[in-house]
Parts: structure tokens; sequence; C-alpha cells
């Protein structure tokens, strides 16, 4: 590429995966993307761009014209068109949507028209049905005849006369039935039905439960609109788990391709909110100024109530929040949870207690400051723990993300209280003052 | 089930699939899950066990005897089985074997032999394999005559007479094709080979990133052993992804169904060494001890300082964390993440710093001593930004797991810094001593 040799350039990329292609794209350099892509123009097809990392693909979609990002986006399945389409921007998309053939624009113009993140957004159109009064060679002649469906699949789903879905057959069990059965004898009655408007976590949480391949989605009045595949969901579900280390460490959607620009402007929202959650625990010290004058001790020992309290909060948090995430943690068991967690702090605290507390009368030769130093401990680790647990699953019930704002919340808490309790301690045990 | 209505317990528990059974399990009270096991013996199969929780599931099994548990083992896929056998105590693991099927108890014994979470643990030996020399009507009439295949399977392997894999065939393929084709000119040849000792997590993120279904593993002369399937997959990379959160927080296993004993004893070795390190900050405090005598306004802002600082290096440890699971983070682009997130630490820093900084300066009425915090905090979270990127990197190129330990170096160096600045340039600037 340095050698401006794109046909050198062309001929090695020929050989990759479409996926090893986009990954290649990820890992070069900003300013030479540009060039990688006039090099491999005709490889650059929607199917590099579909794996491509999000902020990446941007980029380059930037600098296609949009009757090539049209042409891109109709060789593919719905799903990975309204990928491509969905992040660009509103004046662009119009374009490339004009560009398209009708029926490929009518479909990606529905999917869009569900909300982010849903059922709808996510499921392919193409699919296979069939109606439940075929028998399994019909259904296997229907298949050979079918010239367009060049897609893979894995199940077939089974309807009735209005378009309902009554059942699904897997492939395996199609190719093991004698060609005179009924579909209806073969197939699956229960199913998961996935309706169009649920969120993609939901849907993930499913496929994840009950082993799913591909599962139906259907509209309100339930009929067959789409289907939404095993692949998708591994996609998903990756990316929310990912989304939620993120979330819980508030760095946004934090990726090494995001603009700086953006990872700016997601990351210094937290960082003003624990600013702001830090003057709450400087007010609470300078309430103490006295003390502190009396006892510089005070000052240099306070940070690590407040910091190993932090920890124990951050760890029932994470335990919290992943519990939340895979539907662990429900209103059936919050109790018990909390007693859990309660149990562990308790352990926790009293460990952390007897070591700082002795370790702190011996350096500073003051029995009464390793006292007050081990109460302040328990207290804040066992605090740190129902903190932990009671403000991710309130934040739940109030219908908000628990990885997005527990930490902030959290560590008020251990902060706050870490100070209040030693420096308080402090002075109500006599120690000073 | 209060009532002892076994009857009717078993009635309404009849009707749910094996994953909800589960997770009834799982949401009632410790104490209730042996008289609810008692009331559904006969519908405990071994499906509903490997469906549970590992600490619910772990529970029960210990109240089974060991013939009980071969008996649901026996009808599982050995996949399934060896995760129910493989937690269990020695002495108990070999009554189950023993109490197996010959066939059964060398397949799992087998898989017992490879290391945990490696794809020989992973995958299951039942398959479909055909020999490439097959027609597409042999292949049909084989899978039509096997009386035994009742599983449920998506693609067929293709294998040499060696018995090698040589390509794979999506069952759909060869439902559209006419019988006298040959099924080696149906199939794909280029096909994603499994290793039997690669890591779960390196087979997760190659079936994401190729949108794979299933994939044939092969042991090291490159013949077919087994194969994986995606719906094992989704279970891995949630639980590798859940893994990071909770490592990333020192929380270890961390779920809310782990005995307290285990909760405490994996997360107090984390709080300990967070005492160690809040014992470097504690320390570098004391060398100011004079400082903060003269000036209690020092004591009361200095840990503003460290915690935003902390802040800061946990939203950018997050993201190479993530990065690093993910692979997108590697040898060739790593100084232009760190290049990135400097230039985003220089943001946050300047913003936090401007905000911070006039804050002091008006509260106080100590103009220096706003100019002292401001440029102590852009100084912590330059760092922070910096340890964030390198101490993951470092400790994966150690061969060390990022997730694990980067919290407590990453706060380490945030707090140690965050002190050191701010006091420091309190008495270097002249602002006290």
């Amino acid at each position: 590429l340095d050698a401006a040799d794109d046909e050198g350039v062309r001929e090695l990329v020929e050989q990759l995966h479409p996926a090893d292609i986009a990954d290649l794209f990820e890992q070069v350099d900003r300013e030479r993307r540009g060039p990688l892509a006039a090099a491999v123009r005709d490889l650059l097809d929607g199917e590099v761009l579909s794996e491509m990392n999000d902020f990446v693909r941007e980029g380059l979609v930037d600098e296609l014209d949009n009757v090539q990002v049209a042409d891109l986006a109709s060789n593919l399945d719905t799903d990975d068109a309204v990928a491509i389409i969905e992040d660009m921007e509103a004046e662009d998309q119009r374009e490339v949507l004009r560009a398209l053939d009708p029926d490929d624009r009518a479909a990606i113009e529905e999917a869009l028209a569900y909300p982010e993140e849903t059922a709808g957004r996510v499921m392919q159109r193409e699919l296979v049905s069939v109606y439940e009064n075929m028998m399994v060679g019909d259904v296997i002649d229907f298949l050979r005849d079918s010239q367009d469906m060049t897609m893979e699949f894995w199940e077939i789903f089974v309807v009735d006369a209005r378009h309902h879905p009554v059942g699904t057959c897997a492939l395996s069990w199609i190719l093991r039935t004698p060609r005179n059965f009924a579909i209806a004898d073969v197939m699956k009655r229960e199913q998961m039905l996935i309706p169009v408007d649920m969120d993609q976590e939901e849907v993930a949480l499913r496929f994840q439960k009950y082993g799913l391949i591909s599962a139906a989605v259907v509209d309100s009045d339930g009929r067959l609109v789409g289907m939404i595949t095993v692949d998708d969901i591994v996609d998903i579900i990756a990316e929310e788990a990912g989304e939620d280390i993120l979330r819980l460490s508030g760095a946004g959607e934090g990726d090494i391709n995001e603009p700086v620009k953006d990872a700016y402007r997601s990351r210094v929202r937290w960082l003003v909110a624990n600013l702001g959650t830090a003057l709450v625990a400087s007010f609470i010290i300078s309430l103490f100024g006295a003390a502190i004058e009396e006892m510089v001790a005070l000052a240099v020992l306070m940070p690590i109530v407040a910091s190993i309290g932090g920890n124990a909060g951050t760890q029932t948090m994470a335990v919290a929040v992943r519990a939340l995430a895979i539907n662990e943690l429900t209103r059936s068991n919050t109790w018990r949870t909390i007693r859990h967690e309660l149990a562990v702090a308790i352990f926790n605290g009293a460990t952390i207690a007897v070591l700082i507390g002795i370790g702190a009368a011996l350096v500073f030769g003051n029995p009464m400051l390793g006292g007050v130093i081990a109460a302040a401990m328990l207290i804040n680790i066992v605090i740190a723990g129902l903190a932990g647990v009671f403000v991710p699953v309130t934040l739940e019930r109030m219908g908000q993300d628990p990885a997005v704002a527990s930490s902030v919340f959290v560590t008020m808490i251990t902060d706050s209280i870490g100070f209040l309790a030693f420096l308080g301690l402090a002075v109500a045990s006599g120690l000073v003052g």
C-alpha cells in the first residue's frame, strides 16, 4: 500500500474472508483507510461493511457516494442493510433509499420505522414459510423450485391461511421424514414468537435461555413478518455485555475507534457528575476541619476508609448489575440477594477492619485511633454492600438502565459514609476535639 | 409447595420448558429447593440441570445419589453431561462415571481429559459426517436410515477416508440439490476448523466473527472428533462478557447464588490488595502532614483529585479491556489507541481542571489554591488515561487476564499521583510551607 501497488494489495486482500477484510480496515490508521478502500473497491461489498466496527464503517461510508451505498445495501439481507443505513445522516439516508429498488426500499423503510434496538430492526424479512396443509414432499419441491432463495436457513416456519405462525420445523426433521407425511405432523407446535417491538436484549435472552437457532417475529396482529437468526443474536449478546462494562465505568459507547470528540462528550459528563459527588464528600470533610488540624493522621487515613468502601461497593454492584442484566435478580429474590450481600459484607468488613485497626494502632501508637478506623471501615463496607444492591435494583425498578448511573451513586455513598463515619467517630469517641 | 401439595406442584411445573423449570429452582429459596426437587423428581431431567445456574445445580446434585446423576447424564449430549459432571468432587465423579454405559463413559472421560474451558470440553461428539465420494441422494438416504440420530443438526461435515474434514454442507443446500449431484460439488470447502485445545473464548470470537452455526473440532492429527454448535457459543459469550465485568470489579465469579463463604474468599483478596494500594496513597499524604496542618483546605480538596482521576482511569481501562477481549486492540494499533486516549484525557482534564480551579478559587477566596488544584487535576487525568491503556495492555502481553488485576494498579496510580501532584504542587508553588 505504501508503494502505491494497488494491484498487489488487491491480490493479497482478495483471498481474505469478508470478516477479515473488515478487520484489516479497523487495524490500519485512519489516513490509510481511504487509499486501501480505493485499491480494493470491488472487494468492499456489503458483507464486509456489515462486519465492520460502527465507527470505522461510518468513516468509510461518508466517503462513498450514496448510489454506491445503495448498490452495496441491495445485496444484503434487510437486517444487515439496515445496520449500514441507520447510522447515516437523514439527508444521505433519503438519497440512498431513493436509489434502491422499490422492494428493497419498502423493506428497509419499514425496518427503519421500528425503534432502534428492537426486534423489528434486527429481523430479516427473507425467510421460508409454508402452509400447514402441505405435505413434506410438497415442501421439499417448493424449496427446490424457489430460484431466488440463495440464503442459508435452518428452520422453516409453518403458517395458517391468515399467515399466523403455527409451528416450526428444523430442516433435519424434513430430511428424515418420508414425503407423504403432513408437515403439520412433523413440525413443533410450541415456539417462541417474538413481538416486533421487543427490545433486542430481551430477544437475546430468550435465544440464550431456550437455545434457539431462529425465531419467528410477529406483528401486533400475530402475523409472521420476519425472522431473527442466532448469528445476529451472537453479535447482540457480545455488544450488550460489552456495553454494560463500559456503562458501569462511565465510558459511554467507549470504543478505541470512537472519534475523540464523541469520546470526550460522553465521558466528561460522568467526570462532571463525579465532581459533583466528590464535592459532597469534600463538604463532609470540611465539617471536620478542626479535628484534622488537631490530628493530621486523620487526613492520612481517611482516604483508606473511602477507597476500600468504594471497592467493596463496586464488587457488589457488578454482581447485582450482571444478575439484573440476565434476569437472574428479580422481585422474588431481591431480599434474599440483599441478605446474601450483607453476609458477605460483614465478613469482608470484619477482616479489613481488623487488619487496618491493628495496623493503625501500631503505626500511630494510638489504640483508640485503631478502634475508630476499624469501626468506620466495618460500617462503610456494610453500607457499601447494601448500596451495591439497592442502587441498581432501584434504578431498574424506575425503568432506568442500572449499568448507567449506579456507579455515581454508589461512589457518592461510600465516599460520604467513609469520611463521615471515620471523622465523626473520631470526634464522638473523644479521640479529638 | 407450602401446602405440601406435591401433586399440584407437579402439575404446574409439568407444562414448563426445561429452561423455565431451571429458572424456578433459581428463584426459590435454598431451603425450598429440596422439597421442590422431590415433588417434580421425574421432570428434573438432564436438560433442566444443564440449564441451571452452576451454584444452584451443585447444591441439587449434591443431594442426588450418584446413580441418579449418571442416569440423568446419560440422556444428554456429551457437552451438557460434562457440564454437570465437571463441577462434582473427584470421588463422586468417579462413581458417576462407573455407573454410566461404557460408551457414554468413554466419551465423557475423554472430554474431561481436555483442560477446562477448551474446545474439547465444549464440543459434542454427536454429529453427522459423510464421506466425500457420496452423492446427495446417498446422503439423504443415510440420514433417513439412521435411527439413532434424534438430535437436531444444521450442517453436516464431509470427511475423507482418513476422517479429515474436507468441507461442510448446510442442510438447506442438500434439500435444494437434485439427488444425483456429488456432495463434494455442493459442499463449501473453506471452513473454520477448531483445534481441540483452543480456548473457548477464542472459539466464541471465531463464531461471532464468521457468523458460524456449527464448526468441526479436529484433534492434533487433523481428524474430526466433534462439533461445536452456536447455542453453546451463545452461553459462552454471555458468560465471558459477564466475567469481565465481575473481574474488573474484583468480584471473582460473583453470582447471587454463590455461597457466602466462596464470595467472601474471592472478594476479600481484592479488598486486601486495595488496602495495600491505599496504604501507598496514605504514605504519600503523610509526607505532607505539615502542609495539611498549615492549610486544612488541602485535606478537604485532595480526595476530589484522586476520585476523579480514578474515575477517568476506569473509563479508559474499561474501553481497553473490552477492546482486548474482542481482539480489537492489537500490537499494530496500540500506539494509535494510546494517542487516542491521551487526546480524550487532555480534553477531559482541561474541562474538569477549569471547573474545579475556578470553584476552589472562589470558595476559598484563594486563586493560587485554584491554580494548584487545576494543574493537579489535569496531570492526574492525563496520567489516568495513559495508565488505563498501559496497565491492561502490559498485563495482556505478560499473559495475564487484563480484566483481573488492572483495577488495582490503575487505582493505585491515580490515587498516588492525585495526592502527590496536588500536595506536591501546593508546596512547590509556595502556597504552603
